[in-house]
């Protein structure tokens, strides 16, 4: 069993997503899991488009430069398919310990879009997590990672998981 | 690329999902990849209830025989965090490789309920799959599959996914 949170009500969530949210039934499931973290964190999500109409390498360093002015003095945990996969344990303890330590104030998850994420970006998060081989929409990996710092804040707290 | 789809028609994919739907957001998610995968594939969810009045050992043997019923003649895939790991494409290549073949004509995918799975059912099943390290509940289990499902389409096919 974790021990209980000490520090908490300063640190605030960001979830940095390139890409639009599409899917109706995401965009209800997004706004469920906001509510119920709202519960133990300050969370936000921001928004950076996409920038599909560019090549790749362009538009992946044109988000970079778009991403970087949401990340500065946070702690960043970049989401990538071959980042390290963690369990929803491992989650928690991470979640915790950035709670904890005085110096972070600000944890950013950041998400890519179609393209990915630039190497940059990988190369200058403090840790970089796969939730999955598999490929997701941008839109499923953030719907998934809410689901999961909400079922963090419940195996930090000790508390029953209600579905 | 993958070689075009030969055998198809007569296949039907079962999901057998141990536990009711709660979440609005979920269900709404399931309808919409159901839809979309009927225009590849004959597809059915099979409810069977997960008995947590029971104590777990209890409730994995009656589930367990309430999920037999379902999955004699058919090519079963267990789902289990402690499964292999596959990328989209390597389930892609794992469905059609069961639609090419001659003897199975029925493909189940058993999730487990809050208790997981029996042993017995992850044993006989043909291949034990793992979506991710991470838990996930039966509803997220569910609605990632059937995404992942649909995605096995559009890569058998060579066409793009659209959210």
């Amino acid at each position: 069993m974790l021990q209980p949170l000490k520090i908490y009500t300063d640190v605030i969530i960001k979830i940095i997503l390139v890409g639009k949210l599409r899917n109706d039934f995401i965009k209800k499931g997004v706004e469920e899991y906001l509510k119920r973290i709202k519960t133990y964190s300050k969370i936000e999500i921001i928004d950076i488009p996409n920038l599909t109409h560019l090549p790749p390498p362009q538009a992946l360093i044109r988000e970079e430069e778009l991403i970087k002015r949401h990340i500065k003095e946070s702690h960043n945990i970049a989401l990538d398919r071959e980042g390290v996969p963690l369990t929803s344990y491992d989650l928690a303890i991470k979640i915790k310990s950035f709670y904890e330590s005085s110096k972070d104030f600000c944890i950013s998850f950041i998400i890519g879009g179609i393209f990915g994420l630039s190497e940059n970006i990988k190369k200058n998060s403090d840790l970089v997590i796969s939730l999955s081989k598999l490929t997701f929409t941008h839109e499923f990996a953030l719907l998934i990672l809410l689901e999961q710092i909400y079922r963090s804040f419940k195996i930090i707290k000790n508390e029953p998981y209600h579905y």
